[in-house]
């Protein structure tokens, strides 16, 4: 393992992308997403994710200085055109108008259009929560999951963020996979030559497989949670797709065509003011929250992000560690 | 069984209501939803809950001629005071103005509070989808499910419905509970005096049970899905609680004190315009959510709803079949 102080990792990231072409805007919003998934221990959102950036660009599926458009769409609805660059600048550009529209209105929806997208969801969703909004965000990906009862792959892994601000802590957040696992921890097997668990995927016919070549090349991924994840699956299908008048998880890997490129389509994010709702016993209410709190963790239970805060202690004192093969394939993008 | 035709059922449920003292408005607006789920197979949302409704009203814990109060919260949220009612007269009472706010702003949250509690989420979900909008709702319901990796009871089954409207097509809708099945499956589980599947609750210990009183009465239920499940039941108490300043499933349970009476919580919907999002372009999107629809029944999966509304279909025609149990404690209660 390479050690690597969290400015190290920056500087890493950030120079590699402006090599290979992005411009500064880009290099710095994807930078800050892939070290802040390093930071916090998600390794499948780390810097191993610099790696697909240049891929993407160099298969011509990334604009590396696309200008994001921001477009009042109606009272409670912003729309960022990110005219086919990283999500990353689109979420930074609508991010002010998509808070203002919250505060005025109670509830606001921002679409980010045209986008292309590997970024882990919580690191918007705290953005938000630290604006001391409630928020949801969602979007497809490439069609990699089948639907319950089915065989062939038509979801993608289908990301659901949730965040709530907690005044002097921090915030309540969880982001998962409607898939089983998220399709980089099947990756990051494949790197390593090791078998899956039961229950990730399925091969071209239907079967449980653990091996995670057939999982990614013919077969298919599983939806958590049976039919209740596959339904859930639809939905950001259908929020995050059609309802922003974007591409659906199938259609986003037929315009990959086997360039094995980040996903291209949209994002739904959807926040809401707790002083809209509550007013004047906004804080009286948020008390009532922590109260909730304490009791999932006075059980003995965990909150969903607090492996993630523990690591991202950890790595503001001690940086972080990155497997060698790894920081050799990133320090060959500079070459 | 006796059978019964869907104006039998009707008219059963109604007189049962009004002859225990609720006033018409919500005798009227309770049956609709109970007998929409006796019609459509949903036997733990059908006729069966007339019991609990007297129940409720004996306890004194809801009010029989509550009157909603409409409150124009904020551009994009409406409250509804049910005042101690049951949910269905509140959620009657506020749908024009979420519609309204929904197609002037794009994306409008409808909040209930202080309502009475025991209706299927899709009922209303299909009276959005029938406007043509998109819609998510859910709420808390009585502290009885455990959060992953604890042992106490702390969430309700807080169920989670969405609706999509498909023009000249029944909608695509799905309701479950963040519980791994739904409180009133467990109960009708004792009510027969059959034990249940494992992997939907605990004893008080913590350990896996398939005693439906010893789930019921001192352990506690799982959610699905495991964490994943566990987070999105934590977001129901959150989104649909004090985000609203409303209970929680733990102080509702407090509220109840032991009564066994109907949940007493709020409830969120957010209703989405798909013509504000898409404008002139909303025809060509929902056609490829169509797409979307045929690519998971081609390879012989099913949409959510599909078997309710086979149920339906058969309902309006042939009427429905209860235990003849049932039907004498219904008859009962008109004495």
């Amino acid at each position: 393992m390479i050690r690597l102080s969290l400015a190290e990792a920056r500087e890493l990231a950030e120079s590699i992308l402006l090599h290979n072409g992005f411009n500064l805007a880009h290099a710095r919003a994807v930078t800050d997403t892939v070290i802040a998934g390093e930071r916090d221990g998600c390794a499948s959102h780390g810097l191993y994710r610099v790696l697909g950036c240049v891929n993407s660009l160099r298969a011509g599926k990334v604009a590396a200085d696309a200008q994001p458009r921001v477009i009042d769409q109606a009272p409670s609805i912003v729309r960022v055109d990110a005219a086919g660059g990283f999500s990353q600048l689109a979420f930074q550009a609508g991010l002010p108008l998509l808070q203002e529209k919250a505060r005025a209105n109670g509830v606001a929806a921002l679409a980010i259009n045209h986008c292309v997208h590997f970024s882990a969801l919580w690191v918007e969703i705290e953005q938000l929560t630290a604006a001391g909004l409630v928020a949801l965000a969602c979007n497809p990906s490439h069609a990699w999951v089948a639907p319950a009862g089915g065989s062939q792959p038509l979801f993608g892994t289908n990301p659901i963020a949730f965040g709530w601000p907690r005044p002097g802590n921090m915030p309540f957040v969880f982001d998962f996979a409607t898939s089983a696992i998220a399709r980089g921890d099947i990756e990051l097997h494949r790197r390593a030559g090791k078998a899956i668990p039961q229950g990730w995927g399925v091969d071209a016919h239907g079967q449980p497989s653990t091996d995670a070549n057939v999982v990614l090349d013919s077969g298919a991924m599983l939806t958590f949670g049976g039919h209740k994840g596959s339904a859930l699956a639809a939905m950001v299908e259908l929020i995050a797709g059609p309802l922003i008048g974007d591409l659906t998880s199938a259609e986003s890997l037929a315009y990959d065509a086997g360039s094995k490129s980040s996903p291209y389509h949209g994002e739904l994010i959807i926040a809401f003011d707790p002083q809209r709702f509550l007013g004047a016993a906004t804080e009286q209410h948020l008390a009532r929250a922590e109260v909730l709190f304490e009791s999932i963790q006075g059980q003995g239970a965990r909150l969903p992000s607090q492996r993630r805060y523990e690591a991202r202690a950890r790595s503001l004192v001690e940086g972080v560690q990155i497997p060698e093969a790894l920081y050799n394939d990133l320090k060959a993008l500079l070459a």
